[in-house]
């Protein structure tokens, strides 16, 4: 293990849609019992992160930050009583990790609601001010700090940082939402909403899990020709019909019934509507890619008449970046992720590539740290 | 039991808004396998009755047509086959019953999807015309048809008809959704959004569940204070207050988090909306009463950020009607039930019924059949 | 269609123990409404049908009988009222059933408990006095009768007769156990005690769920070899093991947990207690194989300590038997059903067949009916 | 505040089956972050006590140890971090608590499985050596030792220490065990065997759930009365019945079906088999009270045949504690609880209650602590 520095080279926000500049941030002088530092490998890019460079995010966010939080690190300092990682796998320095925004384990939510991803306490990478120890709860940087409250995950040795980095927000969010959907029966239709990164993770997953059929609605037609070789048996594109052109052709699809599992990952509004009336009655809809403020219009009726169950599900907890990772353990060939990651850069590239995010030219870039 | 007629009167709808006329309905010649012919003893007013009388409801209906839904009648004649009730208890000649819309036994809703509710074949009452045989499918009727795939529940002898006629729409509907909510834990915070009919039922069920408070939120006064006899601990009112001085109401009556169980019983479209701001992070919302077409603005991350369930719960099946005749042998004196039946009604007094339903002078008025 | 005759012959069973002997028994004169008359094509036979033949049942049996209950019939007569099959799907003279044992729709266990396997009115199929109407309820024989109550379900035409046969007891089983699991996650182990046809047949769907290792309990080691190929990873023999080096195998296979899911299709009374040591603390156990009298021995303990959830599954209903068949369209070339299919034989031969079940030299052996 | 001495008294175990000595036990030195030290007010005594007593459990223990598990506590010292209870509850020096065993929350059982009762890293109470530190790991002693991993629940004011005491170790198993359950409809019958403290908190808390009927089988009669007055419509005395008696009785009482939900707090091996006999066809059985490790025999054939769900229930987490906890402060009046006290005990008289509680003279006795 070679030295570490005493300042990490990062990409900071200063100024909402400015480009983020690399500078020197100081790393926390005491590693605090459970916490870790680790040096970032990779850290892969979300829209997320586009939107809070943008100023759009309805979150307070107090510049100057760090931002990025799709991250794989090597544990370089493990603070006193880190001797495994949160499902008990044995954790040294010199393991990878990938690793959650906190939970406190003492709060309503923590033990009562069992929600650790609704903690009360919850802090959350890239939203905290640089100024303040300890400093590195961002991504795109050479340095990152794991929280004593934050869950994390050795990192399979077959997994490459590519695959790993997808697990710390993108398929760790697609495994907990299919957490709460009950059983996929053999039999079900599976309808997705959107064909970016989560709803291809998302199709991977009810390939895996054995759905029927499973639909895949999004756009462009090239992200469909990869949703198909992510598992979808039929996809419908957006661009071009309309909500009710799409309802036909799902009901052509299923006997005139709907879908009985419909998963939305899109965060368009209108897609929620159009999501109640694709699934079957009695059906069950997995709410996921909503996350703006924005409102829409839907008929409330279509929940009662249909005996429709809707799920929100929000995030994940060491339990999903768990399951995402052994997921990718096993089927990281079956499926082409590598396709996902569409643009590789260094840290000093971070605005182009954060810009090409914003244009849509990517799907799942990554910045490589040295 | 006395001779047969050969006609039924009954209150028939021959043109939308106009009054109901009192007519000659034939009985139907025969009586099939698995069908009744019962006289109607009572048959109480719903709120759906008087949006079919005015032309609003969004089905189509085949007028002329006899109204009213929620019927206790007396077999008189037992078709072939009938020797029990649709839980199994004997059944015979002379017992009262009520009974429920058909579900066919065999279709992908009453077998795969296990929602006989949802049954693609359902016939439902009060929507077939009286010119084709059995004739006599409403309630506001001296002779009333149970048709071979209805269920049909015996009413126990200790409960009287003005209550049994609640199990017929209203209770049933409540007992349904209350079992898809999982379970109640005696910790739990259930808030009730309206006061009326259902609004009040539900209220006595999450008293007999033993919620830890019942908060409901309606109007006017007269009827809050009603709640409180049904069991309400807080009452909100609807009126003279904004959506958001509800919500702090309700925060300040659950350390700050908002219900643990949100029921909609309103059928006001803007209710969804608050709904799913009253409950808190990781709650669960059934909705029951939206059954209109109109549509309404709504914020779908609501869903995914609070990681909430909402569930829609669409009319009741045999075994709903079971658990609300049930439920009102055991409670019936431990709640002011009486108090919701606050006109009683000769069938010749249907149109004044009616009428003064359509004014909210009423909240469940009965037609009490000779 | 050709001409039904007056008589089906079949394999009646008049004395227990004794050969079956082929005689003319008499089709119903009249089809019931909602029932069936149907030419039988195949028939595969059941550890149970040995045990009838044996005497070894529990159940009283009112000798003479046709045995056999796996059986595959095409329509040549449809009741009154028979338009679709038990799912909906049009159903019509000439077209293949699989068909239930019956459910009434109106006993507290069809209604209330939403149990239809529990029906307190069931009638099943070889069990029924060859003497009395319909006479023709069991599998071994040319013809038989689907009872009004009963379902029945259209087979696929791409299912060949010998894949169907099995969906009427075997993978409909199988398909119901699977139903009351709840979600198997990609991450589950999942073992199964047993690697006869329902093991077999529970191994293929275990693989078509996504578990993420199968290990596979059994004997002798021709039949792991087949379990290997219906997906599982892991087989350990029964026969020249401890249950404690059992138990130390499955640790080592489960990072020392136990496995997530354990699934017994054995039979065999001391496996219950075997199967409750193989699961992890927290685990889910499903028994359907334990179907005789006898008793075991076991420690509750092992229940409450280990936090276990152990569901017992009985039989199946239509919506199993639905998802039975649809399972082998997709699937059947997924996996060696063929295999499963040791011996065929004609009615004549059906002693020959039985006798060699007995001797555990079939697997699931077939009579195909002229 | 009054000075903490540097020794507690403690009541100390060295010899199985000897008289517990008081003796002065050191103080740890440090209270670590999250710990807190608590002068201990109050001690119930169970079963479990009076096993390790006599060196009848299975587990090893590592003697001399401090006896005593149901401690209630005022905080004297708090370690650095605590400023709430493990529901978010503020928490300072001077508040009342209870408090559970650990849990790491970060093992396999802890994340990923949910149930941190069945935590690979759990420390318990009463069981560790008093010669390391922090040494007060039991109940009968004037001080005792919150370990940071442990749970910790403010108890309401309005909660004396007889009740509060209740909760940190019977009525917690017993709301960890409802919360296995489901929903409770208003139409169930719920049958509890045994009449034990857990039996009789189960009756109460039926009761507050809204069970149409309660059934408990125990003894003795005197205890059966007590079951009345927590609720209890029907109760069977074990003495002087046979099962089958015993099963006729509950037969009579639920139509000839069986209990809906039946709940074992018995600890008698033999209570198992019975309890599967007394469940309904399709019902639960929640086994709570079987610790031991003896063996029984069954006939697993009763779970298949009746497709039960066997639920075991292990201890309870700080989720559990909350809801016992507001469980008392709600319903505290509404049942005898104060019956259930049938014993009040200085420290130096614990060998007294000891052998009393041993003795069947005691339901749930009290050491009171200066």
């Amino acid at each position: 293990m070679t030295a570490v520095p005493e300042f990490s080279r990062a990409a900071v926000l200063r100024e909402f849609k400015a480009p983020l500049k690399i500078e020197e941030v100081p790393l926390p002088r005491d590693t605090e019992p459970n916490a870790a530092l680790v040096k970032i490998e990779m850290c892969s890019i979300c829209g997320t992160d586009v939107h809070l460079w943008q100023g759009s995010l309805s979150l307070k966010v107090n510049l100057p930050v760090i931002i990025g939080h799709e991250m794989v690190g090597r544990v370089v300092r493990a603070g006193a009583g880190v001797t495994t990682d949160s499902v008990g796998t044995p954790l040294k320095v010199g393991d990878r990790v990938v690793y959650t925004h906190t939970s406190c384990g003492g709060c309503y939510f923590c033990t009562t609601a069992r929600k650790p991803t609704l903690c009360t306490n919850r802090r959350a990478y890239m939203y905290e001010n640089i100024e303040e120890s300890p400093y590195l709860l961002g991504g795109f940087s050479q340095y990152g700090y794991v929280l004593p409250q934050a869950g994390r995950l050795r990192v399979p040795d077959s997994v490459p940082n590519e695959l790993a980095s997808l697990s710390s927000c993108a398929l760790r969010s697609v495994m907990n939402a299919f957490s709460q959907i009950g059983e996929i029966e053999p039999t079900d239709t599976v309808l997705i909403q959107g064909a970016g990164p989560l709803g291809l993770l998302a199709t991977a997953n009810a390939r895996v899990r054995g759905a029927k059929k499973i639909i895949v609605i999004g756009s462009p037609s090239a992200r469909l020709k990869m949703a198909e070789r992510f598992g979808a048996d039929v996809c419908i594109p957006v661009e071009g019909a309309t909500p009710q052109e799409r309802l036909d052709a799902v009901l052509a699809q299923t006997e005139g019934r709907g879908a009985d599992i419909v998963m939305e990952f899109t965060g368009v509004p209108a897609a929620f509507a159009e999501g109640l009336a694709l699934a079957r009655k009695g059906g069950r809809y997995l709410v996921v890619g909503q996350l703006g403020e924005a409102s829409t219009t839907m008929a409330p009726s279509m929940i009662v008449k249909k005996n429709l169950q809707v799920i929100g599900s929000f995030s994940g907890d060491a339990r999903s970046y768990s399951l995402a990772l052994q997921f990718l353990e096993k089927h990281q060939h079956a499926f082409p992720f590598h396709e996902m990651i569409t643009g590789r850069y260094k840290l000093d590239e971070v605005n182009t590539a954060l810009t090409r995010m914003k244009n849509f030219e990517e799907v799942k870039p990554v910045i490589t740290v040295d």
